[in-house]
C-alpha cells in the first residue's frame, strides 16, 4: 500500500526542508514512510493466527484500577502477563526474569522515563544537580527528547556516551541490537576515570530472534522490552522492565501511577493472550511435532527480515551511491534456534557516498522519508531506513527506486 | 467484599502512623478501603450490560502506532472514540465540543500533565522559571505531586489559589465539582492584581449527571474528562480533553507521545463501545419509549450514590463526632434530567468535631482507610470517604460501624 503524501504529523520531525522542494518531475505519485515505526510486514503474521489471538472484553471487566492491592510491587499488573512474560523470555532464553521484579508500562517509551526517575531520586545523589543521561552515538532518536521533555531538575539529556568526560554521576542506557545501526556491544562504554556514580538502563527491545542471535540470557539490573519491538503490536502500548532491586522497581511503579495511574487492563490482557499463542505454537513444534515452521512467529518474522535485508544489499551493492553501515559481521551461534545465524536489524543505516545530508537525498530523489542520522547523535550523511514497517508491494517499490536513481538523475 | 488487611500498595500514601498503631481490641477482622479510587458500586450495572459492552479483538488488530497518518492533531485517536465522545456530550449537554479539538490520554491523569506542558512552554513566558501551578483549596490531592513529580522547569506546584499573589505567570485549575468536596464553582478565584498571565485547565472529570445537576454547556478553552469517572472504568486508562486552541492540542499530542507513543487502541475501542451502549439505551428510552429508567447508567449510578448519601447524613447526624462539609445547598435545575436535584458529590468532605486528625481517627476506631485533609491542601481534621469505591455490603459496614463508635469509645 503506498499512501498518498500526508502532511507529516506533528510527533514525526520531518528533515528540515519544506515538501516544496521536492523536484515535482520526479515520476512518483506518492511518499514511502520509513519514519514511522510500525511493523506492517508482520501483520499478515498475525491475521494467520487472528482467531486463536482472538480477545473477548465483556461490560464489567476491568473495572478496578489495580490488579491485586495487596502488596505486590507492580499492583496495576495483571498476572496473566506477569506469567506470560515469564514464560515467553524462558522460551526464547533472551532475559533472566528469576530474583526480579517485573513492571509494566505504556510502552518502553514510558518505562524508560520511570526508569530515569527511579534512578535519578536515589538519595547519594546532589538533590540540585540533575544527573547526566547519555548513551553511545549513534543512539535511539527519542532518547534526548524524552530525558529533557520537561526540563527534569533530576535527569537531563548528557549527549554520546563515548565522549562523555565529566566528573559527575551518569545514567547510561546500552541499546542492543542497537537502534539505529544493530551494532551488539552489550557492555556500557563510558570511560569513567573520575569514578562516579554510573547506572545502567539496558534497552533490548530488538533482543529477540527474529532480528538477531540470541547469544545469552540477558541479566542486567534494569531491562527494558516491549511487546511492539517483539510482535509488532504497537497499538496496544505494552512494554516491561525487569528489574534486579526492589526499590528501584517500586519507584518505577510510584512514575507510572502518577503519570498514567497505570496500564490499560485489555491491553495486557490481549497481549497476555498473544504472546501465550506465541509460546503454544513452539510447545506444539517441541512436543508434538505437527507445527510448521512457517507456522511459527520468530521464523515467519526472521525469513521476511532476511529477504528484505538481502534484496537491500543487492541494490544497494549495485546502486553505488550508498552504503550500508550495519554490522553484518555479527554472525553468532543463536542459542534459541540452534544454528549460527546473522543480525538482521529492524533498521538499515544507510550513509550517502556523496557527503550529501542523506535523508534530504532520499526524500527528494526518492520521494522515500526516513529518519535523519542527525537525531540519533551522528551525521546527517546517515538516514535510518526501516525494514518492515512497511508492506511487500511498498517495500518492493522502495527497491525499485533506488535501482532507478540513476536513470532519474 | 471486605477485604483482609493488606500492606498499604506503593500508590497511596497512608497517613503517617504504622497499623500497629491500631488498638488490637477492635471488634472489625478487616480494613474499609476508601482511598483507592476504584468504582465497585457501578460494576452491578455493567454485569447487566455485559453482552451487549462486549468487544472482541482479533489476533491482527491495532497494530500501527496510528489511527490516522494524516493530518489530524491527534492522531492515534481512534474515530469510533472521537464519535463516540461527541455523542456522549451531545446527549448530556454537559460540554460543547464544538469548534474544538479532542485529544485522548492515558487517563486524566496524563492529560493533565499534557496540558501542563503545553500551557508552559508558550514562546510569551520566561524559559528559566517554572510557570506556578495553583487550585483553590481544598484541591484534589494528585495536582501537586503530579506537578512536582519530576521537578519540571517548566511548572511546579504553586499551591492555594486563594493565597496566590504573585507577580508571576499562573495556571489556575478549575475542579467542578470539586474533588474532595463536590462544591460547583466555576470560575477561577486568583486575584490576579499585577495583571499577570494566567491560563487555566478546567478538570470537569466528575461533571455527570449522577454526581451533579448539569445547568449548563461548559466552554472553556481546556476541558478535562475521564472515562473512570464517568462510568466507572478505570482500569482502561482512557481520558479525553477537550480544547479550544489548536497548538495547544498540537503540543498536548506531542507530550503524549513522547510520554507513551499514544494510547492503548484496545481501550480507545472499548471505550467507544461503552459510551455507544450508554447512548443507545437513552435513545431507545426517548425514541422508542421502551427502555425502563433502570436500565439506563446515569439514573442507576445516581440512585446509587443518593441512597448512600441519604444513608450517610442520617447515621452522621446521630453519631455527633463529625460533620459532612459538603456543599448540599447546591440544588439546582439539570438540564439532562429535566428537574431540579442535589449534588450527589463522589466523596464525602468528613471533618473530626474533636479537632483530632480525622484519617488517623478513622483508621484507630473504624479501621477505615480514608485519604487525609492536608493531601487536599486542607486541614488534617478533614478526610475524604470515597461514596462509590465499595460494594454495598462494605458501605453498610462502613455505616455500621460509624453508628457504633460510641459503644467501641
Amino acid at each position: 500500500m503506498v499512501a498518498n503524501l500526508p502532511p507529516l504529523p506533528t510527533n514525526k520531525n520531518n528533515n528540515g526542508f519544506p515538501s516544496s522542494h521536492i523536484d515535482s518531475s520526479l515520476p512518483y505519485s506518492s511518499f514511502i514512510h520509513f519514519n514511522r515505526g510500525d511493523k506492517v510486514a508482520l501483520e499478515s503474521y498475525w491475521r494467520k493466527m487472528s482467531e486463536e489471538c482472538a480477545v473477548v472484553t465483556k461490560g464489567w471487566e476491568f473495572m478496578s484500577y489495580a490488579s491485586d492491592w495487596s502488596n505486590s510491587v507492580c499492583w496495576f499488573m495483571t498476572p496473566e502477563l506477569i506469567d506470560a512474560i515469564k514464560r515467553l523470555h524462558a522460551l526464547v532464553g533472551n532475559a533472566d526474569t528469576d530474583d526480579s521484579h517485573l513492571v509494566v508500562g505504556n510502552g518502553a517509551t514510558q518505562l524508560f522515563q520511570a526508569a530515569l526517575f527511579a534512578l535519578s531520586s536515589s538519595p547519594s545523589l546532589s538533590p540540585h544537580t540533575p544527573i547526566n543521561v547519555v548513551a553511545a552515538a549513534p543512539h535511539y532518536s527519542g532518547y534526548p527528547d524524552e530525558a529533557d521533555m520537561v526540563c527534569s531538575g533530576l535527569y537531563k539529556w548528557g549527549g554520546d556516551a563515548l565522549k562523555y568526560d565529566k566528573n559527575e554521576a551518569y545514567i547510561e542506557i546500552v541499546n542492543y541490537p542497537n537502534n539505529p545501526d544493530g551494532n551488539i556491544r552489550t557492555t556500557p562504554v563510558v570511560d569513567n576515570r573520575y569514578g562516579c556514580e554510573g547506572k545502567l538502563i539496558h534497552d533490548l527491545v530488538f533482543y529477540w530472534p527474529h532480528y538477531t542471535p540470541i547469544t545469552h540470557k540477558a541479566k542486567h539490573d534494569l531491562m527494558l522490552f516491549s511487546l511492539s519491538k517483539c510482535t509488532g503490536h504497537n497499538g496496544s502500548r505494552i512494554g516491561w522492565a525487569i528489574v534486579k532491586d526492589i526499590d528501584i522497581a517500586r519507584k518505577m511503579t510510584r512514575f507510572i501511577v502518577l503519570n498514567s495511574k497505570g496500564v490499560s487492563k485489555e491491553s495486557q490482557t490481549r497481549a497476555a493472550k498473544i504472546m501465550e499463542v506465541l509460546c503454544d505454537s513452539y510447545q506444539s513444534l517441541r512436543f508434538d511435532g505437527y507445527n510448521k515452521e512457517s507456522e511459527l512467529f520468530f521464523e515467519y518474522s526472521r525469513r521476511v527480515l532476511k529477504e528484505r535485508w538481502e534484496k537491500l544489499r543487492e541494490v544497494i551493492n549495485k546502486n553505488g551511491d550508498f552504503i550500508l553501515h550495519n554490522k553484518f559481521s555479527q554472525r553468532a551461534y543463536c542459542n534459541f534456534r540452534n544454528e549460527s545465524s546473522e543480525t538482521y536489524s529492524a533498521f538499515g543505516w544507510l550513509m550517502c557516498k556523496k557527503d550529501e545530508d542523506c535523508a534530504i537525498y532520499l526524500e527528494k530523489k526518492l520521494k522515500v522519508v526516513a529518519r535523519s542520522g542527525n537525531r540519533f547523535g551522528s551525521d546527517p550523511k546517515f538516514a535510518r531506513i526501516e525494514m518492515i514497517s512497511t508492506g511487500d508491494d511498498e517495500f518492493e517499490e522502495f527497491l525499485d527506486r533506488l535501482s532507478n536513481i540513476k536513470e532519474i538523475n
